[in-house]
């Protein structure tokens, strides 16, 4: 199979990410709060430095996949035109006049273009015809299909745990369309549709409670063992429900379970917490040491998980998932206020590209040090504009196929 | 039919309320934001308040339904048992482990128990064997079940409009649970379920999308017209949605869709305005006056919507839509700190018990006593506890029979 | 001397409150917050319960004075409302045309009238001819002269402490002028003119810095010991400044700095603990147990303090101070929860009358059962509205004459 | 005389500015909201960016004078040293030991140390010798003299308008000793020490009330006319007793006072609208247009102020004030979201060096693209981190030095 991914620091093949784009250009200072952003972004810059990003890995020979592109291939078959209008522009989600122009659109625009507004989110400006109802009584720069800009983080609407996915019940209904773009994708573009892959949680046509993940708070570290932060984004049902679809299946052993307080600084496991090589992490001390861990492993039937809770760090865990004598740790850099200022710049937020090989932002310039005194090797790159939403190079990446690292 | 709600005003003869329990005791300074409530309660005087509000309903003739006895007598049926079990106790809701408990529990407890703790939540105290994950993790108050306290304002979840009833899918996912009791009630208990009648809109089995309603928003004022908040809490797609419904079935020829500020203060429609007799409404002006407004009316076909902006004030819409020669108009009473006080503690949020007689909290001196100077009779009533959630007679009460008033 | 307060439970003799009035009736739900208090008041029913409390006191044989009486009769002298035209009304406080027309007012309008505006301040209603620019670009419900609401917790803008008072230099800006009066009062009332005492911090004239206080942190708990709150309100700066004037004077050889953390629910010392007998505290354990207390006492020179840091629970500390076996505590009561809402409405916030005799709120059943199996007197007082401003029985008063208790 | 600033685009030749520092190192995420800040920056990537705009200002002639170096000058006296000792480090400040300790350190510490100390704050790791209470009972990062970020706001603590200063009462308390700072300044290094020149409000040794100002409000546009915002920093109170200064010494002849909605976005009148031209503005018209204006004027006598609201727009009010025909307006560049965006990102926030030519970030290019096409020359300068806090070049510039435009 052309797709898996078997660690977090084994030799990166091929990425999904997406490139900043319309769904910026909707924001403002009014509403970031309310589309879950931290600030506007100068966009054309950020493409830029996007653009840069991309290169960087590139030149690593890595496959890089901008999730815009697979949807609008996607697009070009009708019947997916028809998917996504069915679950994205129906009725309920937009109203009676409305979907019924919106499918009109739909079946005669460009793919590109569709790709471009499920994204981006539909303006009173984009739309020509009265919308009825629902258009008319919105305030002035309401949108009909709202902006995604967290869709920039493609680390969360889905995630690869060894052979499989996950496709994201998210906890904040603002982002819940980004999952099922990734559902389109996975579906219907010729390049997944050609593979027969299990999907190990979630999908439209159900219900999934509060059974809640984002891909931020999961690492498959390798060796079976999974690593899911529990916090503001990722409910322990949701840490159960995909235990157990590994197990059943047999493509892991272990899940550490890992709760983390919810706060905006550390909303996702990888804001604290990232492998740099296969016994190295570089993370913020004052969340990562005291968190509670529990193991989740399978019972006498796969069926049966057995949960308990651990002692001893996280890193000493991990060490011991990995079959490593002990995990080299490097922390968050600078005195205690430059600490805590690059960690919520993403400072321990990076993606490695091979085993002793991250990307990490420039201007974490006390972490990015300590790091390459631990022998990494750090390529930076610029994030003026891009750190502006809270993401660093981890948050930012899909990896779709990734070696093991042992 | 033994159901069905003609107007704001015609005699009431059935209502559904709730008497505040278990749900209230879980409140806490610290969690009542996020369960949506204002303040926390003195829970025995707040029952103590509730039953001398039903008793007045009782002693006009009214009868006076509890919607937690409803439940628990259709839970006495093993079915229902069933059906609530898999909707809100599955494990997408509360995890592998605590489902399959909390599954054998319900099997086993008796239906009033099983009634108490849906509304009321459960807390690690209330389990006795440990249940996995979700709950070792979880913060010592915790709950595994979330409370309902909102469960209060009975008005919310389900509205009569005319024959049929809305299943209201609410903004809130805090509040889902609620609506999901409802349902039950309404197709499980016997008293319901020897009748037919229509779903408006909403019900489990479909994903309502933005198609967001609450009961607070509905207000079938009679001669085939209902006026529709939009606000926070409900969307104009659901506003669009019930129309159609009505329409296709003759149920109703017009709908007023009236714009709300988005603020806690004027959360709902009932909050800013209710009616007190055929021709005469209690609002709170600075919000009332100034509403923009639209009238849906069915086209050619009932499925063609015709959506026109109005002019007038929402008094004088009413009174067209209703044949009288104009709405008398009391205003929230006081000088303008008392009536901002006045519209705040639900002084324009009263019910009508038949025309020209409504239920008010005694609090509202200023408003109560411009009622009755303008012939209304004002039955007062205790709110000191009630009121402390932000919601009066009108938000208390669930019309489930109620007379046309023309 | 008439004045001075030797313990927290000692016979209460004197006692200074104010009464709800004009001032909340300036209350609205939009400026409660920027007014620091907590929620609306029914302003009527709230003079009525205040009315049963000072009853309660009264027949106890307490001297109950009213704040605003004493400011009434200490500005029938033509000086005073002078020096406080100065201090409140003056160009740099209301504005230069404002100030000149308030000036005329406080001059001719009665006493009581201008005692009653200072404290509930003054709106566009209140002003007969314009005021200039102030008024003019105000917006309609603005104050020209902001209302004191807080006033009402008698405790916080002034505080005995042995034979000697502090005039409470205080956090918000929104409160200062309480401190103010309260100046007025006792420079200038007869009842205190007549007496000579020395202020141990405070007073207009000098710039206090970061040396905040407010009275609901501080606790003269006998022996010549002081109990002191370091939180949200009272700073390590006045803590200090406090010592050392009491320290110069002979007054007390003790003080206990208790550092509270910064949270709306325990905003002071005393909504966390009070004492009730002897050797008796009601305290909110979750707060208390675990409060770092440091002691303060003279050096070889009273003005070289000595600061230590101490171990054990405050209880403890207490006991020693005060020089009894150990401290019996009553925790607040109920479950988790039910306790959590009964620190919240002011259970553990309660004022003797005199050793083992309390007033305390009605609501808070589990506390009050509780204090009376261990055989305190509770003498319970309605609080439905007085509580709403989140302040009991021990906030309401300002002890300036009680008897030591050992 | 030296100094003095005729209007808002004459040729500037000298100008005060702060570099970033010490003080942005203090900030950190859980800090920022308390400092006054709007987000964490990469300092030494600030200070690169900080020196590049002074370098454009230099190279155009103008002497630009550091703020923390005037301090530093004026600290080489020890008067000087008293003085400051006694206003920001006396015992009320920041304890009685400590006030010990710092004055200590500030009689034996360099120059050059102390003022960066004094700017940038002092926090547990800078003090060798432990001092006392208020730092051992303090947070780990607590700061026993808190830091300035905002000193890097120049405009703000300090104006001059025509030939005096304002030394400014800020309505936050965090803010207030940066006035201090530049009274200092102001009263003892040489350069301003050996000139006569009036102080029209504010100054230490007196309360000064509600009278609130901060310069990003104060716009001496020439003419002898000034233009001053009234909104959340900026009071009424203020305003009236500027005006009457400068008309007691025939200073100026109007005072336009414009009302501002009380937002972060709209903080001070130059947030959005500056001058580029003798008649040319660029502004941010939802906010501009329909404010609310009055003229004050002198009246019979100086002390007469004579205020009447205005018609017309503000622009139109400057070009009657400034005797042009009519003011050219340049409005925020963009779509509706890219016009609030750069807004936001200080777009209408430039200063002129001379009539036609200013300075401005780079980023907000629909705004500079718009300028230029009006013919003026837009010099560009990056605000990657600069920007994070909230203020432009206008911001970022004190003018002490500046001719007449007309």
């Amino acid at each position: 199979m052309s797709f898996g991914v078997h660690s977090e620091v084994g030799r990166l093949r091929k990425v999904l990410v997406h490139r900043p784009g319309l769904e910026h250009t909707r924001l403002t200072p009014s509403n970031v709060e309310e589309l879950l952003f931290d600030d506007v972004l100068w966009v054309s810059r950020a493409k830029a430095e996007h653009d840069m990003f991309c290169e960087v890995m590139r030149e690593r020979g890595i496959d890089v996949f901008l999730a815009e592109s697979l949807l609008a291939e996607a697009l070009e078959q009708p019947k997916v035109r028809d998917w996504v209008g069915e679950r994205i522009l129906n009725e309920r989600e937009v109203g009676i006049t409305a979907a019924q122009r919106a499918n009109e659109w739909v079946q005669t625009a460009g793919a590109a273009e569709v790709a471009d507004f499920l994204i981006g989110g539909i303006t009173r400006t984009d739309v020509v015809k009265d919308v009825g109802l629902v258009w008319q009584s919105a305030d002035p720069t309401h949108m009909l299909l709202p902006p995604l800009p967290n869709f920039l983080f493609q680390r969360d609407p889905s995630c690869w745990i060894y052979g499989g996915v996950t496709l994201n019940p998210m906890t904040k209904p603002a982002r819940k369309p980004e999952t099922l773009i990734m559902e389109a994708i996975y579906r219907f573009h010729p390049m997944f549709a050609a593979e027969e892959f299990p999907i190990w949680l979630g999908g439209t046509g159900e219900d999934w409670g509060r059974a809640h993940v984002e891909g931020g708070d999961v690492q498959p570290i390798g060796n079976g063992a999974v690593m899911i932060g529990m916090g503001e984004r990722t409910s322990a049902q949701a840490v159960l429900w995909i235990a157990r679809s590994l197990f059943r299946a047999g493509a892991a052993n272990l899940v550490l379970a890992v709760h983390l307080p919810k706060s905006r600084s550390y909303m996702h496991l990888d804001t604290v917490i990232t492998m740099c090589d296969r016994d190295l992490v570089t993370l913020f001390p004052q969340v990562v040491y005291g968190a509670r861990t529990w193991a989740i492993r399978p019972g006498e039937t796969p069926d049966d998980l057995v949960v308990e809770e651990q002692q001893g760090t996280l890193p000493d865990l991990m060490a011991t998932a990995l079959g490593v004598d002990r995990m080299r740790i490097v922390e968050t850099g600078g005195d205690a206020f430059g600490a805590e200022r690059e960690q919520w710049d993403d400072g321990n937020n990076v993606v490695a590209l091979e085993p002793g090989v991250v990307v990490a932002y420039e201007r974490n310039t006390g972490t990015n040090t300590a790091l390459r005194k631990a022998g990494i090797e750090v390529i930076t790159i610029e994030g003026f504009e891009l750190g502006r939403g809270r993401g660093g190079s981890h948050c930012m990446t899909c990896p779709i196929e990734r070696d093991p690292a042992f």
